[in-house]
């Protein structure tokens, strides 16, 4: 890590803040930016950019969780959640809503620091596998779309797999577009016209 | 949720199983099993299969944590770790081991029920993502192997592509085996005698 690990820290109340800022100033070399969770707070995160959210909040309703997890953006980066009360289905709600750690009544200085280690670590595992499933995905869709644009060449102009699959490929290269998008297009021309 | 949870609790001091054990059944309706750290953990936890394991360790090493983590099977149900002290390093291990919760100095008995239905939430989360990961990653490789055993059927044959899809199939529903392992098994043979 180069540079100060720069932190957002939403929290309305500035007694509270003001603990936590200086808690996170203890656990090294940090930035910290308190935020309040005003209706702009999801402008303010992008514009900030910061490389892990911490959010307190005393007593959630469902729709502040959700709400807090959508401005932060829980896919983009660490978000720690920090509540006093909790019950089964807000759990589950906040993880599901892609939060790295959700931690009840325990906002505690000489926790933070292990919490938001665990946050970072959760959050690049799953980002991780996020990344390994969007790539598997899209490589299946193009590998299936590649097939039918194949096969309706073939069709088309009475050639086999090889001429179809070599004459996909020419034009892609002479018009400096992917394989998948040239067959994409031809699927898509051929749905149009049939 | 039919029945008790299950808990498996892995601690090898008595007065804190013990704790651990009635603030677990002042959640609700629990079963929970002492274990210590033995060797033979992996053998009790197979044969118990508990619905979630909950693991204490003072001060754990790196290797202590890994083995846990072997032992307790985190891929199979939800294991959540206590530990009294950790690092960055440590804290990283334990997420990539797959542990579903990571509490360093957290084991409150107030505390232990919220964080449990982290960890299961977590877990179902992160199970949900690697079985989708698992499919569709086979669902790549099978039709990666149907059109090398298509092609190769093409070119053996002097075939069409659809004549060599039908005739794929054909064999694979004579024989009562899927497409893919029919697929397979011609891309191995011809593999061998080429």
């Amino acid at each position: 890590m180069n540079g100060p690990l720069s932190i957002a820290v939403i929290e309305n109340d500035p007694d509270r803040a003001a603990l936590i800022s200086e808690s996170l100033h203890a656990t090294g070399n940090v930035e910290v930016h308190v935020l309040t969770g005003a209706a702009d707070l999801a402008e303010h995160i992008t514009g900030l950019n910061p490389d892990v959210v911490l959010i307190d909040i005393a007593n959630p309703s469902r729709d502040m969780l959700e709400a807090m997890a959508m401005a932060t953006g829980p896919l983009e980066r660490p978000v720690a959640m920090f509540v006093d009360r909790s019950d089964e289905s807000l759990t589950r709600a906040a993880i599901e809503a892609g939060v790295s750690a959700y931690v009840v009544d325990g906002l505690h200085s000489d926790r933070l620091k292990p919490i938001l280690d665990a946050a970072v670590s959760r959050f690049n595992m799953f980002s991780r596998m996020r990344t390994e499933l969007e790539t598997t995905k899209r490589a299946l869709e193009e590998r299936k779309v590649i097939d039918r644009a194949k096969g309706l060449l073939m069709k088309a102009r009475g050639i086999d797999e090889d001429e179809a699959y070599a004459l996909l490929r020419k034009t892609a290269m002479d018009q400096g577009k992917r394989l998948a998008d040239v067959a994409q297009a031809l699927v898509t021309t051929f749905g149009l016209l049939s």
